[in-house]
């Protein structure tokens, strides 16, 4: 055990591809484009909720929805290399994310990034 | 210390104003009054920042502002009889009542929550 855990300290990862300077500005731009445009979609949100706001119960609505929104995005974008693959999977099929928009990666990246995708859209039609 | 605490399930309370039916009236009248005039200070402000909201700090930001104002009001607006005379002195040293919207009340009441009042503005002023 002690091995083990002494092991999560050494860098690179064993089992983590890598990515290369050109992949690292790709995912970045990508990554910032999706957080970009969910970003986006809270203020209109918010915006719209606060707009309609009539009555104290409205307000703690608001204050909820945010809270939730403010938990979700800080769980939901997480760069760190380790668990990119998982984030682009996962905006692909929350459709934040176009594929072209991770061209370039490399075809190991992609196809795991793909294969979330289905995962997770295949889960939910389930 | 057992008696002191059984003595917490007896009602009413040795040193506690009992309150009449009149009393109680005016009350309530008073503190929906001073609530309603918050949330609307509340709502009026919710709309203002949501409308002003450019990018994600602001959306934090208001959230922090709506949870800040909950637990404000989930503590000020406390109607138990037998804190209400400071609850009202609070209210009235916060301008959000005017003594008026008090009169029929006691003069033993009134004395307690005017003497609150004054002492929170001598204490803010001090």
């Amino acid at each position: 055990m002690s091995t083990q855990s002494a092991s999560k300290d050494s860098y690179p990862y064993q089992n983590e591809p890598t990515w290369s300077k050109s992949e690292k500005a790709i995912a970045r731009t990508a990554f910032d484009a999706a957080l970009g445009r969910e970003f986006h979609e809270v203020i209109q949100k918010t915006k719209q909720m606060a707009n309609s706001i009539q009555q104290s119960a409205d307000l703690w609505e608001l204050e909820h929805y945010l809270t939730q929104r403010r938990k979700e995005i800080d769980r939901k974008y997480d760069y760190r290399y380790s668990r990119l693959t998982q984030v682009f999977g996962r905006l692909l099929y929350e459709r934040r994310l176009r594929e072209e928009e991770l061209g370039g990666l490399g075809a190991d990246k992609l196809k795991s990034i793909r294969s979330l995708a289905k995962f997770l859209a295949e889960d939910k039609a389930a």
